[in-house]
């Protein structure tokens, strides 16, 4: 990826957030900059930045970019965190970026000077976490490439590569390393509507990547499954229950139905931060429904009648039974229950309270 | 609907046949005119027209317009037979045809006017192919009511109304009933990936009607049937083997598994003609595959990045087990199996000798 998907501009040319437009690629490399916080809700609201992980890391730069500017940090955080509600990292994201800031406002210092510290804070937080993000992905590939069979015909959904992430990315990234180690045979695309992620964003990942793909209508992973043209299904994750239920892109659900019915390994791929402990079940997840427009019409053209209504969730929920393991940066639940998932995030909990202390003490002495 | 989807034109004014243009509805209500077979089999490759019993219909008059044009009229039937590979009413409409068109060129009479009145033959027999469609939708609807639930909220998928059949359609047919009969609760229709045949056509018809509905992207069924949405699946076919087998619309086969799984009725609903004793089973079925531009581009302008491969199949095959039961002008196959299918179809084939005969009788004096 020549341009990043976000890039955080300083004092003086900035406070701002420029984002890749990703509504508009693969035909467009156009970059929107967010000068404050409403600007940058909106971006996440129409997807010009999108996807778990980078959602966390977007949303701990908005309350940044809050903070530089002296707005009203906690409510930016609260605004941020509502602009998608099943998103479980933006607001992570968001509340890590504002403890930053909180911590460094507890520091002695006067006006000013503290309020530039602090907001300096919330922007190197934003940073680590785009930093443990890479690192992250760089683990979940790792982790993941265990699962793999050799020779994989690999379908995936939507798209979960550098675009959404601080590094490879998440099912994506499995995916780049099963290439690099030459197990990678054909990677199938579904083309995920209504905004098709994956033909426009995981289509184009995969052509400069180099790997073998091919792209469908999402109603014909079916008969490639079928036809035994599928070994394994890869996706990612937006919120993971404490169960272990996985709200992803809507389409998600259907596949690992789909896969079960075929005898076909699902493996969801995410981080740690996407597991809401919060969260006790699928049925608590809220589900974002999204414009009618975004089924009725295509490329801004009406293809329904106009006032055709549509049923339009961007997600739907996978319970934990229909899904083979769950891959994170520290480790593969298998089975997905309660239980394997809070050793994982245990774990993670306790390294990041350190992790963050750490941060804290070396980049905002 | 006020324009037909299909009219012949006798000479002098033709003969040729027009066509409503289902590719541009429901923007644009525009005809295309077909003079010749060759035109003809563009317009039945590029979907102008296209259903199952509407290509029967299609097929037949094909036949006749080549007859009343001098055309070779056996070649012509080849012709418009393979201008689909799946669809097996095309060439059966084709068949009849010409064998009304043999029967009458055996008929004692001089050159020109033997060769007239073949062609009519072949006309008159594409018309009875409308009319006993006319009647069967109105049979399937009856047989199809009797398997509705009350207040029904009905999925379907792809289009299978007036825009298909010389009468009010297949599954649609059902499904009016049922409203009509103050059973029908909602409509939810998918999109229909790649051509869009559901939010295009059928929100057009369901409109038209009156019908509470709503579209939904296809991988979003999967959502609604595990809410509780869904009472029964309904959808037509373009063949059914000899096992029970439905090729239909790539994402039947994908509704059939999540019915399953949600234990949901899947119901097809089709026209005797559509089955096929000479097709075994499912392996047997000749599954056509489309352009990749169908799925790379959306309304001419391309989506995923220039020269992405695509998997397009415009067909899937649901073997029976997942078939709850399939609805015929003749009855109900339930459960449905080579033995089910048989008795309603060997019936079918003694009342068609029957009423070929007598047609030619009538009205080819």
């Amino acid at each position: 990826m020549g341009i990043p998907p976000l890039r955080w501009i300083d004092p003086p040319e900035g406070p701002a957030i420029a984002l890749l437009d990703q509504t508009r690629l693969p035909a467009e490399e156009a970059i929107v900059t967010c000068a404050d916080v409403p600007a940058l809700v909106d971006a996440i609201r129409r997807l010009v930045v999108r996807g778990a992980p980078m959602l966390g890391v977007a949303g701990a730069f908005g309350v940044g970019l809050a903070a530089w500017r002296g707005d009203d940090v906690a409510a930016a955080a609260v605004a941020i965190e509502g602009a998608r509600p099943t998103a479980v990292n933006l607001g992570w994201g968001a509340r890590r970026a504002l403890a930053a800031y909180h911590q460094a406002m507890t520091a002695p210092g006067d006006g000013d000077d503290q309020q530039r510290r602090a907001a300096q804070a919330a922007v190197a937080q934003a940073r680590s976490i785009a930093a443990q993000d890479a690192a992250a992905s760089a683990a979940m590939a790792q982790h993941g490439l265990s699962l793999m069979p050799e020779r994989a015909r690999v379908l995936t959904h939507c798209n979960t590569g550098a675009l959404v992430s601080g590094g490879e990315g998440t099912a994506f990234a499995v995916i780049l390393a099963a290439h690099r180690a030459g197990r990678l045979q054909q990677l199938w695309v579904d083309e995920t509507r209504p905004l098709l992620q994956g033909a426009r964003l995981t289509a184009y990942e995969a052509g400069r990547a180099g790997l073998p793909h091919a792209v469908l209508a999402d109603a014909a992973a079916a008969s490639l499954l079928a036809a035994g043209e599928v070994d394994i299904v890869l996706t990612g994750a937006d919120r993971i229950a404490a169960d272990g239920s996985v709200a992803n892109k809507v389409g998600t659900y259907s596949l690992a139905v789909l896969a079960r019915h075929h005898n076909v390994p699902f493996v969801v791929v995410a981080p740690i931060s996407t597991i809401d402990p919060d969260t006790p079940d699928g049925a608590a997840i809220t589900v974002e429904q999204r414009l009618p427009e975004e089924v009725t019409s295509l490329a801004g053209k009406p293809v329904a009648p106009e006032g055709t209504p549509a049923y339009n969730p961007a997600f739907d929920v996978t319970p934990p039974d229909l899904i083979t393991a769950i891959v994170t940066e520290r480790g593969v639940a298998q089975p997905v229950t309660a239980c394997t998932l809070r050793v994982l995030d245990a774990g993670q909990a306790i390294a990041e309270r350190n992790l963050a202390s750490a941060y804290v003490e070396r980049w905002e002495p």
